[in-house]
């Protein structure tokens, strides 16, 4: 067994200097959607990398056609793990919300014994992967080497696209290739319960087009005589679900799989009600499938939504207008093993099924990925399970997303990796909003989190 | 009975005359809806006062709160007519498609023996309301004075609104209220079968708003548990119609009447299919109630449509938002007895219904107003029927319009007078559009029409 307890220690009497380098790091706006911040992501890029050799990576800041990647190898024994994490950060604006410079990070007692952390990146995602990152120096300092063989990839692109990820995992996918990932860009699942998200919702996206008459026409004159793609589309939306909240596509659950009772019950024992998510947002009634929890609805059952529709006349007054066409932008979340090619067919065909003879039906595909499923008793997850209910008051929690994180995917599609998505930022944190900020014991509480799952990987590799 | 063949031959005769009159009134570029032809808008208003002096007129030109509205009475035995036209004319931009210079009106043979009058306002509405006026000019000059005691009211605003229309009625009610009305705005059948309009539709103009979350969610987030208010609008759009194309709000069809089978008969006979009606648009099937041939739909039958609909993001690709709200502009075509504050509450009614508890509905009134509806054997279109069907090569046949000419509405409202629309314009004069014509055939066949209905009301009001 590793011996963590020097390493804790070591993390606990050097906060004071690991805070300054987070600051030092936050202090750089990396804005990576404005390119007049060009300078200053790769300014970011430059200091991860110096950082990261100054523990003995060999470290490098690689140019793509966007923003460049820090990537960094570190030998080691045990499993070979790949961290990923993200420096650039969102814009500001609007500016005069935030309470203090964005860029200048202070720390703030919030509440008696509550520190935060304030500045752009301080969770999303600087002050997440620099939790990592001193984790690895802790061992370094105390043990002279690292737990696992660790390789590092930084994204400087992940806040406006992240276009070069993809091109790069594949043409450096040897070299990025390990046994597993790890993911620090998620939450707890409250301040005092670790959480480890297994699963994430796939996507399908496709905008629909129903085009009708040849020109748009005076509903007087064709009013009741010409097919109107506006009911046309209204009828076809309506269709998707039954009363039940059920989708009604042929073939749209084939892959679905019941969520396991011991992994319901515990969610179950999350205490988060349909009030508590609903509530905040002015709703109080689950809409989806009827007789399932919010949180099963959420992370663990497919959707179909419309995410935009429009047609005819939709300025001020009224245009007694019958539309040439009408359009709607569905999408589609997957749960398990929903294949997207599967269901855009399904989807399609279900539309055109339901279009007169004298309309016609036009679709663009808007992106499809599958969805990200980790056994809920791996043992991967089963160890940093362990590790992480060691640290925190309360047992770490398995949980999902309804959400997407694009690099997981990417992944295991590219890589053939199997990712551990652990993170510690909460809800509160005001992530691309003004004012964010990331608690001081997530920070503290993390590194000391990583310390003891690196120990626990290595332990369970050899 | 009034012996009117001097008065046709006069018309004949005179024919030359009169298209110099048109002329000079389709010089004056009277368009209403732009501010800087304000005052040649007044223009036409007091060339037309002129002309109709030089005819016995007492008329004068009324200042409104917008164009001012020509006013003439003429005495005279017999029933006391109210003739509506207006003088103002639609802009014509895009200018760079007119063949000619749509203010110097030309005569142009387009086919052997096929004569038209070119300009903006030829068919809409200069030439037709001149016809009436060439009718009455030449019973003066035939006989010294009128069939019957002529009233006429002539708009500038008709195509931009008639914001002053209503006021003025209101205002001038004992002044202009007559027997009846005849309005000349409408068209001929055909080129050879003049059409007397007996039917307008009414309008009853609804704007939804469902609402549901207080902000827009991310659909990973929330997709699944948070309800849609595109899916809820959809819904209730897709419920406005059953599988056999009847509108299912309650008490929908209060009002409505079966026309009668001869008048069906003579809809049949005028051989419009509905691949004539829908083939020009790009379609071929009629889209209302099953069973009803196409001018029964637009002309008889009331309607529920989706005129617009917004929800949601609609822009370039994809945002994967549920929206906290969709609007949908829904309007209603109504016929015979339905009354537009019933039709109003009842859909309501039909929408709160199915708006789910956490959400809500909010209704903008757009306009209201009942179907216009002569009765098909009523005696003055009987008598206009006998007069026209003496002019043209073809019986002249009773037809309805699937639009409205509020006008109409408030003559029958404000000033307690039922309408005679009698026009001769064609379905291919191209009013509103660049190269705006009016067959001469409907210049001078008008007036010769208008001629034998005046002396037809003249003998049957004896």
């Amino acid at each position: 067994m590793t011996d963590i307890s020097p390493v804790l220690d070591h993390l606990d009497r050097s906060i004071g200097e690991s805070l300054e380098r987070l600051f030092g790091l936050l202090a750089i706006p990396s804005i990576s959607t404005d390119p007049a911040f060009a300078a200053e992501v790769r300014r970011a890029a430059d200091w991860l990398a110096e950082d990261l050799r100054s523990i003995g990576f060999e470290a490098s800041v690689r140019d793509t056609t966007g923003h460049p990647m820090v990537v960094a190898h570190h030998p080691g024994e045990g499993p070979h793990v790949l961290f990923y994490g993200h420096y650039d950060v969102q814009p500001v604006d609007p500016l005069p919300l935030w309470e203090n410079d964005p860029f200048r990070p202070e720390i703030k007692e919030i509440a008696p014994g509550r520190k935060v952390i304030t500045g752009r990146g301080a969770s999303d995602d600087k002050g997440q992967l620099m939790t990592f990152i001193e984790a690895c120096r802790a061992y370094k300092a105390v043990h002279g080497k690292l737990p696992c063989r660790i390789s590092i990839l930084l994204e400087g692109e992940e806040e406006s696209g992240s276009s070069s990820l993809k091109p790069f995992l594949e043409e450096n996918a040897s070299e990025l290739k390990a046994d597993f990932a790890l993911v620090c860009d998620t939450s707890m699942w409250d301040a005092e319960t670790p959480a480890i998200c297994v699963g994430l919702r796939g996507l399908v996206g496709e905008e629909v087009t129903v085009k009708a008459a040849n020109r748009d026409l005076h509903s007087g004159s064709y009013g009741g005589a010409a097919a109107n793609p506006i009911r046309i589309l209204a009828k076809v939306l309506a269709d998707l679900h039954d009363e039940n909240g059920r989708v009604t596509i042929p073939g749209f659950y084939e892959g679905v799989e019941e969520t396991p009772p011991e992994v319901l019950k515990s969610w179950e024992a999350l205490g988060r009600s349909a009030e508590m998510l609903l509530g905040p947002i002015g709703l109080a009634h689950p809409a989806g499938e009827k007789g399932r929890s919010v949180l099963e609805l959420v992370w663990a059952r497919p959707t179909a939504e419309v995410n935009g529709i429009h047609g005819g006349y939709t300025g001020e007054g009224f245009k007694t207008v019958i539309p040439a066409e009408a359009s709607a932008k569905v999408s589609f979340r997957l749960v398990h093993k929903q294949d997207p090619d599967k269901i855009r067919d399904a989807f399609r065909a279900f539309v055109r099924e339901r279009i007169p003879a004298d309309c016609s039906v036009e679709f663009a595909p808007h992106g499809g990925s599958p969805a990200i499923q980790l056994s809920y008793d791996s043992p991967l997850v089963k160890t940093a399970q362990a590790a992480l209910s060691q640290e925190w008051p309360k047992p770490a929690v398995t949980t999902a997303m309804g959400g997407s994180i694009p690099v997981v995917g990417d992944f295991q599609k590219l890589l053939g990796m199997e990712s551990l998505l652990v993170g510690f930022g909460l809800a509160d944190d005001r992530i691309h909003s003004p004012n964010e900020k990331y608690e001081l014991s997530s920070f503290h509480k993390g590194q000391r989190s990583w310390a003891r799952i690196l120990a626990a990987l290595a332990d369970e590799g050899r």
